[in-house]
């Protein structure tokens, strides 16, 4: 019934590229693949992420921006990740219930069994099968991000970069101590080194999980 | 250190018209007061009211709803209530916790202890020094809910007017549980007679809360 893959990390550290590149692959293969990510993933959703990562919205704090999250994600996956996964198709979301606990729980420090609450709240009981976590130094992801945003002039996107370096040493942190409580559904990989080189570990360790049809 | 008044009922109950008049009339007498509603009240809860109330959002799960009200209102009580009420300000806001319980919990039966809980995130400590209830019969609020928005010709704001007259009914009892269950906090008028009839009882009620300087 469904398979279901969340790729982590600080920004920058590659997830999306990689994302993308696994569903070409899965595609190739012939398996029934979604591509989504949070925050967003459904009209709802992506009008709530309009809210999040709009840059004049400094003023926000951290609890409404931790439970228009949750808001997002409740949305997501009724609407999105569970009718898919039910339908028996290859889910690959970019970002999930992890990031969450890693930039406000890590990140804002804002109090983690909250958090997990809300996410329970919002999934219900869906977790993932397997998450990737491309962990990659703070200096190395943000310095690709900030390349990103000038090559696209993307202005609007922002609020995340703007952070102090210590809040993404914080969050990276985060992740890491996610992926130890949870070693069964985590798979750590190096995010630091080219596109082609973790493409190709990303691919063994999805090979290595996905159940045989 | 400032007073806190809510105003509460069903769609075309005439809370926000009482509102205005006792902004008004407290205006008059000297007192400094701040006026708002709910959801909104600053441009990140309003941004958050576009979604909500926009007829075109009718896939939004129950979940997401209630975590977007909550989301609105912890900036709303962050940037704009707790800071008036620390000034010593009357502040009159139309909504609060009060409809999400009365909306999402009778209306919508979903669990009142989660909701609660909500709640409380939102506004930490925050709790109104009184609550005025304007209790009217669905039919008469709703017809005038309908001409109102035929009037203005306004046809975004209407998803609640959408609901089934069961919805409404089971709103309006929840109000009415919650005044009994708070008898010191909320004071129910009837909000069926004309407006200068309403004002008066209004008025006497706030002039009997409202401590003497």
């Amino acid at each position: 019934m469904g398979f279901f893959i969340t790729f982590e990390g600080i920004e920058g550290c590659g997830k999306t590229t990689q994302l993308r590149r696994v569903a070409t692959a899965l595609e190739k293969q012939g398996f029934p693949v979604v591509v989504t990510r949070e925050p967003g993933g459904c009209p709802i959703a992506d009008a709530i992420r309009g809210i999040l990562l709009d840059a004049a919205n400094g003023a926000m704090v951290p609890t409404t921006e931790l439970l228009l999250y949750a808001a997002a994600r409740a949305q997501h996956v009724a609407e999105v990740i569970a009718p898919a996964l039910a339908a028996g198709k290859i889910v690959l979301c970019d970002r999930f219930t992890d990031s969450t606990i890693a930039y406000q729980g890590y990140g804002r420090n804002l109090d983690r069994q909250m958090i997990q609450q809300l996410n329970a709240l919002a999934v219900d009981t869906l977790k993932p099968n397997l998450t990737l976590l491309l962990d990659c130094p703070v200096k190395i992801g943000l310095g690709r991000a900030m390349q990103r945003i000038a090559m696209l002039e993307q202005n609007k996107e922002e609020r995340f970069e703007q952070e102090s370096l210590l809040f993404h040493e914080r969050v990276r942190d985060g992740f890491l101590a996610l992926a130890v409580a949870e070693p069964e559904r985590f798979v750590v990989l190096d995010g630091s080194r080219t596109v082609e080189e973790t493409e190709t570990v990303v691919t063994e360790a999805i090979a290595a999980r996905l159940p045989r049809s």
